[in-house]
């Protein structure tokens, strides 16, 4: 039996990261210098799997080069046609395939206000790409699955680039060589954690009968809980929530019923704390937890976990963490006879306005 | 029997919105004035039903006042203990009670580094207002039923009044009085609106097997679709998901499949059109659709739908249209016995860090 694409794909990811970090050796393509300094905020244009990429880089460059970030509401820009004053704003526009009319205008509406712009995407003949002063080609190589998994660890990956080239205001922009050298340990992460998520892929089963469910992740790995949520719904038609621990708190939370399916990123880091103690009432509500961890208190609330391997910095832990949300909606997908590489009513590339 | 408070405080809104707007009388308390200009873009920070008030600006701000706006990660401030550099902006809290700690860490951090602060709340009070320079008080009187609707509209109502009162900077920062005069429109569109739904509250039975549900609004509305399924999920412990139509194209759109139960926003405006498009797919997939609408078009491709009066334009619309979401919920957490003041495990004041 031949593997599907997605699972090529899937096991291509830490491949695919080594492989751009490798052509970046450190640095990004063209000079960012030119940029520094020249704006106050970050904007980011992004759908679907990019979208999480972009909620990453919204906790990155805020908490660790102190840039705000903004996600763009794109119709903004295409269906209401009208232009918000840019000034102040690097635009950056995050997207796969780089075709989305919508993203290509909010890049465009930054060029024409003299705004820099800068690109992460995996063709760098798109229109998005042409619409950029700086492009990071993802080099991920064509992904033929629809559910997006090798562009979107890439994309992380890029963003962590763009994070540990910029550096910070207080350093004068200094690019921070000690980043890039932990950014260069991710792919023997990355790997590692499938080996472990593999070896326990057969416990899937557990979920064959699931309706609905949620996943939660806050600070860095709200992205992670996105797009694990994305992934189980594209690959299996299963209805998924996401929040964050505390917007669930402001009202969702009464919707937890006594074996209520629910997946929590739990990683070592300023957000373990908060998030060990949004496990304890979900326990009490008697809801159902899988935990995506490296930590021990996480695995005692959990009723199953899937495990990080320890030492990987909460700020690179989407690259990892997400890596068992890919793979339960895979093989759940999988076990239910489900198409896993053109999931019903998908098409590769979506074009929105 | 008495009414619950829930009831009470729905039926209050169209008058707690006009008393908002007479205590006001076209024009924000405080000199705006000395704000104009000085910043380029507007951080907003918000939980729940206040976060959807700040969707709401992020498209009324953006596309009528041109300044962009940022939705903030409060953790960034709170847990992570960052200080993003945000020189260039306006700092925005919205919250009812104004006590949670991350919403008023924000509006700390903005006011520590030199921005003007506003806040919107319901308690000019609370440790949220004590942080702002200018403070809107809701006035919308104490909302008694966990789950929040006047607080809501007024909260929507004071945004719109932001809008009229900073103008843009192309007309040099004028207040519009055109604007004020269509917003004091707004409490008789309300009460209408109240009436028409009403007047087919038992069809509401139709829903009282759903088991979970999709509701889906983009623009102006993108908050309307959050908020719908908010009230819908606290007051019936329902797991409700919402999209816009473009994020729902991007991956999420395979979930549908026959009678699964879809809500959408079809306000006439420039949103209109792109909304038909994605009703006639889901009419494709056979999924059941609730329009909330005021477009003989858009009924047409509906299974049901409540009526909003004609003429309330799309900027305005969110006031209107969030009202038969609210009835929704209300009605189906009653036929279901369910306790519709104090619905299970939620409390009136969330405080997050």
């Amino acid at each position: 039996m031949t593997a599907s694409n997605l699972q090529t794909e899937i096991f291509e990811q830490p491949e695919a990261v080594r492989r751009l970090l490798d052509a970046c050796q450190g640095s990004l393509p063209g000079d960012l210098r030119t940029f520094k300094g020249g704006f106050n905020y970050i904007l980011i244009a992004a759908r679907g799997t990019s979208d999480n990429a972009a909620r990453f880089a919204q906790y990155l460059l805020q908490n660790r080069n102190h840039v705000p970030v903004m996600l763009a509401a794109p119709s903004v820009f295409s269906i209401y046609g009208q232009t918000p004053r840019l000034n102040g704003a690097l635009v950056v526009g995050i997207s796969q395939s780089g075709q989305s009319p919508d993203i290509v205008s909010v890049l465009a509406a930054g060029r024409a206000q003299g705004c820099p712009t800068i690109s992460l995407t995996n063709d760098p003949a798109s229109p998005l790409a042409e619409a950029s002063d700086l492009v990071v080609d993802l080099r991920a190589g064509p992904e033929k699955a629809v559910a997006a998994t090798k562009t979107y660890t890439a994309s992380l990956a890029a963003v962590a680039m763009l994070s540990c080239a910029l550096g910070s205001p207080e350093d004068n922009w200094t690019p921070r060589d000690e980043d890039w050298a932990t950014l260069a340990r991710v792919p023997a992460w990355m790997k590692e954690t499938l080996d472990g998520v593999m070896a326990m892929a057969g416990s899937v089963e557990r979920y064959h009968f699931m309706q609905t469910g949620l996943t939660i992740g806050r600070g860095y790995n709200y992205a992670t809980a996105f797009e694990m949520a994305l992934k189980i719904m594209e690959l299996n038609s299963l209805a998924m929530l996401s929040y964050s621990s505390a917007d669930f708190l402001h009202g969702p939370i009464g919707i937890l019923r006594k074996d209520f399916p629910t997946f929590v990123v739990a990683h070592s880091g300023a957000m373990l704390e908060p998030t060990l103690q949004i496990m304890a009432r979900f326990r009490q509500s008697g809801a159902d937890i899988t935990a995506i961890t490296d930590s021990q208190k996480a695995r005692a609330l959990a009723d199953i976990s899937f495990n990080i391997p320890a030492g990987v910095p909460e700020w690179l832990s989407p690259l990892t963490d997400v890596l068992p949300g890919q793979v339960i909606g895979w093989q759940l997908a999988a076990l239910r006879g489900l198409d896993v590489d053109n999931p019903r009513g998908l098409s590769k590339v979506t074009e929105t306005i």
